[in-house]
C-alpha cells in the first residue's frame, strides 16, 4: 500500500470522498456462477451473498481467502482516571504480553482458522487526555493515529479482521455514539468489562457530561473521534480506509470497533460498504449502533470481549462461502437434473 | 459401539427410557476453569456454554474435537408421486454421486473445517410408500432404518453433524410436525427445494389430508415417524440415539433433521439434550419447530439446503469454543491483574 501522507484530519476527510466502489464485473461473475451450482437456487442464503460481496470488494472473481489477518489495535485512555472500568489500565500492557505469548482468546481463534495475528500498539504508553475535561486528542495526534492504522493492512492480505483492546474504550465508544446519534447517554453505555450499579451510573454521567462539554466542536465524525475517541479507535478508522483503498474486505468486531467505524460512516454513508459486521455484542449499545450503520451481524453469541474475537470467528463462515462458491460442481459437471 | 438388537419400534421406545445424562463432573471442571481464563467473566458468551456442554456430553474435561464427522442420511419418498417437489426423485442418486465426487456444498464445508464426511443410503433404491395413501413404513422397516442409523457414529467420533438428503422430505417433515404439534398444515409447509403457488397449495393439502388419514394410529412420536417419515429420518433418530449412548455431542442441521429429532423429543423431553441446533433454516416451519423442541440455533443465514451444511458450518464455532477454553492462559499464568 502506498503510504498516504495523512497528517491532518482534513486529509482524511478528503480521502473518504474518493473511496472506490465494488468491482461490478467480479460481482456479476459471481452472480452468473451461483445458479449453476448443484443446489436449489438461493439455498445457501447468506453464504451466497458473502461470496458475491467478497468478489466485489476483493475486485476479483472468484474471491480467495489465502491470507486473512486480524489486527488488534491497542490504546490507552485518560478517561480511566474517572473510574469507568472494572479493570485497571495496567491490564493494557499485560494483555499485550498475553497476545504475544499466545494466551488470549484471539490467539486460539486465529489458530483455529489459520489467521495471521498482528498487534498494533497505538502509542500505548501515552494515554489520551481525559475527555471528561478536554478533547482526547488534538488534530495532529488523531491524524497520526489514523495514519498508523493505515499501515496495518499490507498488500496480500485478503480479509482483514479488526479488533481492539484498551481499558476504558467502551466509555469512549458510548460517548462517540451518543455524540453521533443522540438519544440518552444511558442508551449507549453498558457494563464493558463488568461494571454495574453506582459505577455504571457514574459511567453514564461521564458520557452525558462529556458530550455536553465538547458539543460546540463536535461538527462531524472525525471531530467526535478526536474529542471522545482513543488512538486505537482512530487507527481502526485508518485500517478501514486503507483496506478500502487496497481492496481488502473487512470484518468488524464488536462495539468499540463499530463505534470507531461509525465516525467514517457519518462522513459518507457508503464508507463501510466493504465491511461486514461479524457479530452483535452483549454490550447493549452495539445493537442500536448496528441499526444506525445499517449492518446485519452474522451471529449473536453474547460475546463482549473485543480483541477481534468475533471477527476472527466469522472467518470460518467466509471461508465456507468461498469454498462453496468456488469448489462446488455445476449441474452440468455433475449431471444433476435441474429444477423441473 | 455395541450393536443394539433393535428390530421393533418398541425396542427403541425402551432405549430412549434409559438415556444417560451429561457428565456432571466434567461440566463442573469446565465451570471451574472458565473464570480463571484471561478475559472478563462471561465475555465469550455462548462459546463458554458450548465448552461446558461439550465436556458434559463427551464425558470428559477438557472436551476435544479431533474427529468430527458429518453423516448425510439419504432416503427416497413415495410421496414424491404427489408432485410435492421442484426436483424429480432421480436427483437422489445423482446427488449421492455428487457427494462421492466431492462436488456438493457439504464437501466444501467439510474440507474447510476438516470434518470427515460419510454418506449413508437408507435403502435409497426402495422408496417409502406414499403416505397420502398408506403408512410410509411398517414397524419392522422403520426399526431397521433406525438400527441402520445407529451404526453411523463410530467410537472415536467426537462431534457428529447430522444432515440428510431426500427429494420429498420437507413434505414428510411438515407432516410429522403437523402431527406432533397440530396448528394448521400451512404453518409447517414451505417451498422446500423451491415450489410455490398452486404446487405449494397442493403440498399443504397433502400434508393436511395425510395427517387426518393416519390420525387414529399416530399415538406417539415413533408411530408418527413410521407413518409419515422416511427411512433417512428414522436413521437420523438412530444416529441421535447411538450418539447419546456413545457420548458424542451432536449438531443438528435444518428442518428435516430437526423434524426427525422431534419424534424422539416427543418421547422424552430430555432426549435431545446432547444435541445442539446449528442454524435456523429459511424453511419457515423450522423456526416454529425449534420453539417446540426448545432449541436456540447458533445462527440464521437463511440457508435451506440440508446435506448437513448448516451443522458442518457450526463446527468452526465449536472448535473455537474448545480452543479458547483449553488453550487460553489463566490470569495467574499470564500475570494479568484480575477485575478490581
Amino acid at each position: 500500500m502506498e503510504k498516504n501522507p495523512v497528517t491532518t484530519l482534513d486529509a482524511i476527510r478528503e480521502l473518504t470522498q474518493s473511496f472506490p466502489g465494488p468491482d461490478e464485473e467480479a460481482m456479476a461473475a459471481a452472480r452468473l456462477r451461483e445458479p449453476q451450482l448443484t443446489k436449489p437456487k438461493g439455498s445457501l442464503g447468506r453464504l451466497e451473498e458473502i461470496a458475491e460481496w467478497l468478489a466485489g470488494w476483493q475486485g476479483k472473481h472468484p474471491a480467495q481467502i489465502n491470507l486473512p489477518r486480524t489486527i488488534i489495535f491497542a490504546g490507552s485512555h485518560g478517561i480511566t482516571s474517572q473510574n469507568v472500568s472494572a479493570f485497571p489500565p495496567e491490564v493494557n500492557q499485560q494483555m499485550i504480553s498475553n497476545f504475544q505469548n499466545g494466551g488470549a482468546a484471539i490467539n486460539q481463534i486465529c489458530k483455529v482458522f489459520d489467521i495471521e495475528l498482528k498487534v498494533m500498539e497505538a502509542a500505548l504508553e501515552i494515554p489520551t487526555r481525559d475527555f471528561s475535561r478536554e478533547p482526547a486528542m488534538d488534530d495532529g495526534d488523531c491524524a497520526e493515529a489514523v495514519a498508523f492504522g493505515m499501515s496495518g493492512p499490507d498488500v496480500g492480505v485478503d480479509v482483514l479482521c479488526i479488533g481492539e483492546m484498551g481499558i476504558g474504550n467502551t466509555t469512549a465508544s458510548a460517548a462517540i455514539c451518543h455524540a453521533l446519534y443522540g438519544g440518552e447517554a444511558a442508551d449507549w453505555v453498558g457494563p464493558g468489562t463488568g461494571i454495574e450499579g453506582k459505577e455504571l451510573d457514574n459511567k453514564i454521567r461521564i458520557v452525558r457530561e462529556s458530550v455536553i462539554l465538547h458539543k460546540a466542536v463536535l461538527v462531524d465524525g472525525l471531530e467526535i473521534l478526536r474529542c471522545l475517541g482513543g488512538r486505537e479507535m482512530a487507527a481502526i478508522c485508518g485500517a478501514i480506509i486503507a483496506a478500502r483503498l487496497s481492496r481488502i474486505p473487512v470484518l468488524l468486531d464488536g462495539y468499540v470497533t463499530c463505534a470507531a467505524a461509525a465516525t467514517l460512516h457519518s462522513l459518507d454513508a457508503y464508507a463501510l460498504d466493504h465491511c461486514m459486521v461479524a457479530h452483535v455484542s452483549a454490550e447493549p449499545g452495539h445493537r442500536h449502533l448496528l441499526e444506525k450503520i445499517n449492518k446485519i451481524p452474522l451471529f449473536d453469541f453474547g460475546m463482549r470481549l473485543g480483541e477481534g474475537s468475533g471477527a476472527a470467528l466469522a472467518v470460518g463462515i467466509l471461508r465456507s462461502a468461498v469454498a462453496c462458491h468456488n469448489g462446488m460442481a455445476t449441474f452440468e459437471e455433475a449431471t444433476v437434473t435441474k429444477k423441473s
